[in-house]
């Protein structure tokens, strides 16, 4: 089998690093190739998703990125949109027709502390947040800055919210049989149309899953004022963003997110926090997240779940024993590869 | 002066005729009237907002609201659009011009335990979410729902966006000075034209107040993990939406947290609850939300701060001397009113 490893930039050539190290290890059958993207791929090719990229993660098996983007005054934020990192990340997504993006919210035990809620109401918390990842406001071509006058469009399609539910279902089944869907469907029609096709396909085809439908607003407060009543959740893009982000604060560090975009062809696996320009190079970054999200290439890019369980136990004894500074620990990135390797035995 | 009250559904009779109560006791020459919104006044009226509200918040100088709604199930909500009980809420907004929405979200000293938040980062955030209520994907006419397929449009113009960032710089001028400035412009076209038109009025007009721009999944993550940064934040409608709802989660009580809407004809005051129709009648209901709602329509809407201040600080000595239910303490709305009354001397 075939990964294509994407580093990008900041901390994302680091923590890749470690992430291949331990893949190596763990599957060492597996062919690793490296392409560039984001802003370091614009300096060199022109492109933040130049067709070397392209051509390379289209017959993998599964792709691996690190990060994307510069520090706020970069001049990558100047160029035309198009141009700039995230377009890069935008780009890969559609091109590998990553629909469904996978955001397990996990709390482990003996890490509540790290929290920024009170310990008793983050004990426990174990929420996997589906997003749909192609559709909605980032994507419709019907979208215009004119003068003074901008706007975009939020749309969706039965079809799309009929691929993305499916997943959240399927998911609720191996978990505790329950999926929240999340809409604005008393303000917006698109919300109502998510709503009505979420429902009819659980009446349909998943009658053994218990649904239920919240507003978006409401998850927010909820989310935070009482993560454990959620087991899936699953949202349009724009609401993913946001609540995907803002529950991930809830484990205390974005360092420990994880996450796997899946679709039709290969998946993409990725940290979730961001590139963090201002500690690149110094090989301090926690490249814990992006250890997990091989760890989730393992389990749905490679379907080895047991070599996937292994490196998860890893890395929790590792983050236990070798912590690092971002935990208030003293690890490195190395150190801490290093302890995840070991703890493999 | 003539103050127009709108109780509304579910619990929003009770905790409105709570905060009659004050207002009747501290401007005895305001003229109060009451009229039908929401579920009821279409159960009476055929329409969430019927023509005779309309009429009478026309000339008030300001409008004090209760809430809307029924609960899930209700046959309310299978109604068609413009006739739920959200609806009336949107056309009063709209009929009054209320483009800008602050909602202050304080911890009060001593009420830091309420906080899902660990005390540390609960104590001393201060914070003035201004949210934007009449454009972007709320009201934009571009909107559809058929057969399978629906969309809605986020749109903005620049007198739009001018108009509430205004009041949001005003507000930072009597806090600390610093506005942060919410959208998404990393991927979207009317975020770039916020994130522009916010930039430029600061920089023609406001060159004392220091503003940045925050993205609003990365808004989400920090306003839990570090409530301390803010001062005043500005966004658009459903952005604001959310982040106003997720904030106001960190005192610890929607029962403790008012709204005022203001444009150019008379503001709207209300509580930021819903209308917990399962408490509805019981008498139970807090109503500590509604009287600081009219609170700020007294400072805000009959320009009378002192008169506001000493509702306050009668509120607050209320809530540490009567708590109410859901504050875990036994008063019911009766007492609760009472104890407010009673502070005030
Ligand atoms: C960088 C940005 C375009 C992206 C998004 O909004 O999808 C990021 O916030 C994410 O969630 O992966
Ligand atoms: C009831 C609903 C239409 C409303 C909104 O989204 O504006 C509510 O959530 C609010 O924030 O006042």
């Amino acid at each position: 089998p075939k990964v294509v490893s994407l580093p990008g930039d900041g901390i994302g050539p680091e923590v890749t690093a470690a992430a291949v190290e331990v893949l190596r290890e763990v599957a060492p059958d597996v062919t690793i190739e490296e392409h560039p993207i984001g802003g370091i791929a614009y300096d060199n090719y022109g492109d933040p998703l130049p067709q070397v990229t392209r051509d390379a993660v289209k017959d993998a098996d599964a792709v691996l990125l690190g990060t994307v983007g510069g520090p706020q005054n970069s001049p990558w934020n100047r160029l035309p949109r198009h141009l700039r990192p995230e377009s890069g990340l935008l780009a890969l997504r559609k091109a590998l027709g990553c629909y469904a993006n996978l955001r397990p919210v996990r709390v482990q035990p003996g890490l509540e502390h790290l929290s920024p809620l009170k310990p008793e109401l983050a004990r426990g918390v174990d929420i996997l947040i589906v997003r749909e990842l192609l559709g909605g406001v980032y994507f419709d071509g019907d979208r215009q800055i004119e003068g003074n006058t901008a706007y975009n469009t939020m749309r969706y399609t039965t079809p799309e919210v009929e691929r993305v539910a499916r997943v959240a279902f399927w998911a609720a089944e191996q978990r505790r049989g329950r999926v929240t869907s999340v809409d604005k469907a008393n303000v917006l029609e698109v919300s109502e149309l998510w709503r009505r096709d979420v429902q009819a396909l659980r009446d349909r085809e998943y009658r053994n899953v218990h649904l239920n439908h919240e507003y978006v607003d409401s998850v927010a407060m909820l989310i935070v004022a009482n993560p454990s009543r959620y087991d899936v959740i699953v949202t349009e893009n724009l609401f993913g963003d946001i609540l995907s982000d803002l529950a991930a604060v809830i484990p205390g560090s974005l360092g420990l997110m994880p996450s796997a975009s899946l679709g039709d062809g290969p998946g993409l696996f990725e940290p979730i926090h961001g590139s963090a320009p201002d500690i690149a190079g110094q090989g301090i970054a926690n490249p814990a997240a992006a250890i997990m999200s091989a760890a989730m290439l393992l389990r749905h890019g490679l379907d080895r779940p047991q070599v996937a369980n292994g490196v998860d136990r890893a890395v929790a004894l590792a983050l236990r024993e070798h912590p690092t500074r971002d935990l208030g620990g003293k690890a490195d990135t190395k150190t801490f590869t290093q302890a995840v390797l070991n703890a493999m035995g």
